[in-house]
C-alpha cells in the first residue's frame, strides 16, 4: 500500500522535477508512511524514505512505517531543522522542496537558519501529495465505506428516538454515541443539529434550542475511522412539514438528483456545481444557495477536487472529475427566519458515471 | 472582558513598536475577540479592531464579537488577502506584524502578492497574545475550574467501574462518555488508556488490550469547556499491585509534591523541573523521566511556560514563573516491557504559593 504511494510519489517529484520533498503535514504524511502520530515529517528523494519524529512516537513509527527510516528529533528548540540539516547534507541533496502551506513562516525561518551554511536551497511546493490523494486506492475506498456505513447506521437508529422537546445538543450527543458505539474513532467535525431558524445557518452548532415540531431540522455529521472522514447530511421534521419545507425539500432533492445522474469522469467541477445551481435558480433561489455544491473527503474532512462556481468568464476552464474521486454532493437552500434544507451524499466516481456510497434514507 | 484583553493587546504592540498586528491563529483571535469560529483573523492597531471571516460566520461573529468591526471575505481563492490590502491602506498603516508560527509560507506570499503595490510592510511577530494568554484573568479561571472539575467527577465515577477484562479502548469510552454527561464540549485531546507495558509510552493510543490484573494503568484525560482544557493524569492499578508498582508510584509521587510545595511566582520554570527531576534522579531513574514536567493550559491544550530542563549551562537563566499561570505538573517514569507512572495535577500560581486544582484522588 504505502509502498504504491511512494512510488507514485517519487513519479511525481520526478515530473516536477523536484529532488527531495519534506512532507510535513498530518494528512500527507499519514498516506505517505501510514504514520498517524501528531508530530514528524518525512524526507522523500528517489531513493530515500526519511521519517523524522521526536521520542514520544519512536515506537509507534516503528510499526505503522516499518519501511521509512526512523530518526528522532532531540532538540525540541528545533524540530525537524537539525535533521533536515543533517539528512539533506548526508543525501548530497542542493535543493529540497517544502509544503508551503503547511511550513510557518517561522519554522521556514528555522529551516533556512540552520541550512545557511549548506549549499542546500530550500523550494516552495504546493499540493503534490494532496493531487495524489484525490484518486482513492482501494484500501482507501474500503476505510471510507466502513465510515460511511457507520454513520449510516448511526443517523438510521437515532432519527427515530428524536422527539420535539430535546435539544439541539442532546441529539448531537445521541448522534455520536451512535457512531461511536457503533465503531468510530471520533467524529469528522462537530456534528451540527440546527433547528428552525437555526438550519439557515450552513455551520450553526447545536445549543439549548428545542427541536420543536413542523420545522426544518439539518443534521450533518460523520464518522471518522482509521483517519477517514465520513460526510452526510439530512434534513428532517418533526410531525407535520409546513408548505414552505416540502416546496423547498422538492428542490433541494430534486437538484441533488441532476447532480447523482451527471457526475462522471471528464465532467469540469464547475460544471457539477452548475447541475445543483441552475436548478435552484430556476426555482427562484439562486441567492439562497450561498455555499460550494461539494468537496472531496478522504484523510481531510476537505480536500480537493472542490466542486464550486467558476469565476466569471472560465467556465470552460477548470479542473475535471476523475474515476476514483469520492465527492460530498450537498447543496442546499437557507431562508433567514425560516431555516434550511441541506441533503448530502458521498458518490465515488466510477470509470463511466457515480457510485452513491451514501445509504440512508432521504 | 474582551475589551481589557484588547488593551493589554495595544500595550504590549505599543511596547514592541508595533502599528499593527494580524491575529490569526485560532486560540489568539478567541481570546482577544471572543470569536470561535473556524475561519478568520483580527487586524488590530491602536484605533481599529476589525475582524475577517466568511459568509458562514458572519452571523455568529455579530453575536460572539459586539465590539469588533466585522468584514467578510468574500473572494475564497484569497482569504484574507484582499480584506488586508483594503484595511491597511484604508488605517493609512505603513507596516503590519502578522504571526509567524500561524501564518504558512504560501499564505504569507499571497499577502505579500496583495500588498506589492502598497506602501505596507509585513513584520514576523511571534509570542505576541501568547505571553498575555500565560497569565489568566478571573473569566478564564472560572472556565478552567470547570473543566477540571467535570474531569475530575468523570475519573472518580468511572475508576471503580473499572474491570480487568475491559480494553482500552471501552475505558477511554467510558471516561468520555462520563466527561461528555457531566457538560464537557468534548475532550481536550484523545483519552490515553494504556495498560500493562503499553503505559510505558507516554503517549500510547488505547487499544484491544485488556486493563488486566497487578499492573500500572495510566489514564490522561481532560474536558473541553468553552474552548479551555483540562488536564489530568492518574495510575491506577486493579488487583494486587506488584512491588516494582509501589515503589515506582511512591517515587513519582514524592516527585509531584515536591514541585506542588515549591511553586511559587518568581521560581524559575527549569528550577520546577529541577524538583520533580532530582529527586527522581537521586532513586536512580533519572533517565527513565523522558519528557518535560509540564505546561500551561488555557485556549491549547499546551501553551507557556513551559516547565522543562535548562540547556546545560543556561540553569541561572529562562523564564519564571508569574501568578496567574495555570501549569500542568506531571513527572513519569517509564519502563519498556513492565509500563509506567505518571501523575498529573494542574496548578494555579498564586501570590505566594501554588493551589492545586485537580481534586480527584490520587
Amino acid at each position: 500500500m504505502s509502498h504504491n504511494r511512494l512510488t507514485r510519489l517519487r513519479a511525481a517529484l520526478g515530473e516536477r522535477g523536484l529532488p527531495a520533498l519534506l512532507v510535513s503535514s498530518p494528512a500527507n504524511r499519514r498516506y505517505i508512511s501510514g504514520f498517524s502520530g501528531s508530530n514528524g515529517a518525512l524526507l522523500i528523494t528517489a531513493d530515500a524514505a526519511l521519517l523524522f519524529t521526536d521520542g514520544r512516537y519512536v515506537i509507534q513509527a516503528g510499526r505503522e512505517s516499518p519501511d521509512f527510516e526512523l530518526r528522532e528529533i532531540v532538540n525540541p528548540d528545533h524540530p525537524m531543522a537539525d535533521l533536515l540539516t543533517e539528512a539533506a547534507t548526508e543525501l548530497g541533496l542542493r535543493q529540497v522542496a517544502f509544503e508551503a502551506a503547511h511550513v510557518s513562516v517561522a519554522q521556514h525561518y528555522e529551516f533556512a537558519r540552520a541550512l545557511f551554511d549548506t549549499p542546500v536551497e530550500l523550494e516552495p511546493a504546493e499540493g503534490v501529495v494532496e493531487a495524489l490523494r484525490e484518486v482513492k486506492d482501494a484500501e482507501e475506498l474500503a476505510t471510507l465505506r466502513k465510515a460511511i456505513a457507520i454513520t449510516d447506521e448511526a443517523i438510521t437508529a437515532v432519527i427515530p428516538q428524536l422527539r420535539p422537546e430535546m435539544t439541539e445538543r442532546q441529539a448531537a450527543w445521541m448522534l455520536e454515541v451512535a457512531m461511536r458505539e457503533r465503531g468510530a474513532d471520533g467524529l469528522s467535525f462537530p456534528i451540527i443539529v440546527a433547528a428552525g431558524p437555526n438550519s439557515a445557518l450552513p455551520h450553526a452548532r447545536p445549543g439549548n434550542e428545542p427541536l420543536g415540531v413542523g420545522r426544518p431540522i439539518i443534521i450533518d455529521m460523520g464518522a471518522l475511522v482509521d483517519g477517514y472522514h465520513a460526510d452526510l447530511t439530512r434534513t428532517v421534521c418533526l410531525g407535520e412539514p409546513d408548505a414552505q419545507f416540502h416546496e423547498i425539500y422538492n428542490i433541494v432533492r430534486e437538484a441533488q438528483g441532476r447532480v447523482l445522474a451527471g457526475l462522471r469522469p471528464g465532467l469540469r467541477c464547475n460544471a457539477a456545481d452548475a447541475l445543483a445551481r441552475e436548478h435552484i435558480a430556476a426555482a427562484g433561489y439562486g441567492d439562497k444557495f450561498g455555499h460550494g455544491l461539494g468537496h472531496g473527503v478522504g484523510l481531510d474532512i476537505h480536500e480537493g477536487p472542490s466542486l464550486r462556481r467558476a469565476a466569471p468568464g472560465k467556465e470552460q476552464s477548470g479542473p475535471r472529475l476523475h474515476a476514483g474521486n469520492v465527492m460530498s454532493v450537498e447543496p442546499g437552500i437557507y431562508l433567514e427566519g425560516w431555516g434550511g434544507v441541506r441533503i448530502e451524499d458521498l458518490a465515488l466516481i466510477t470509470e463511466d458515471a457515480c457510485e452513491v456510497l451514501s445509504k440512508a434514507n432521504k
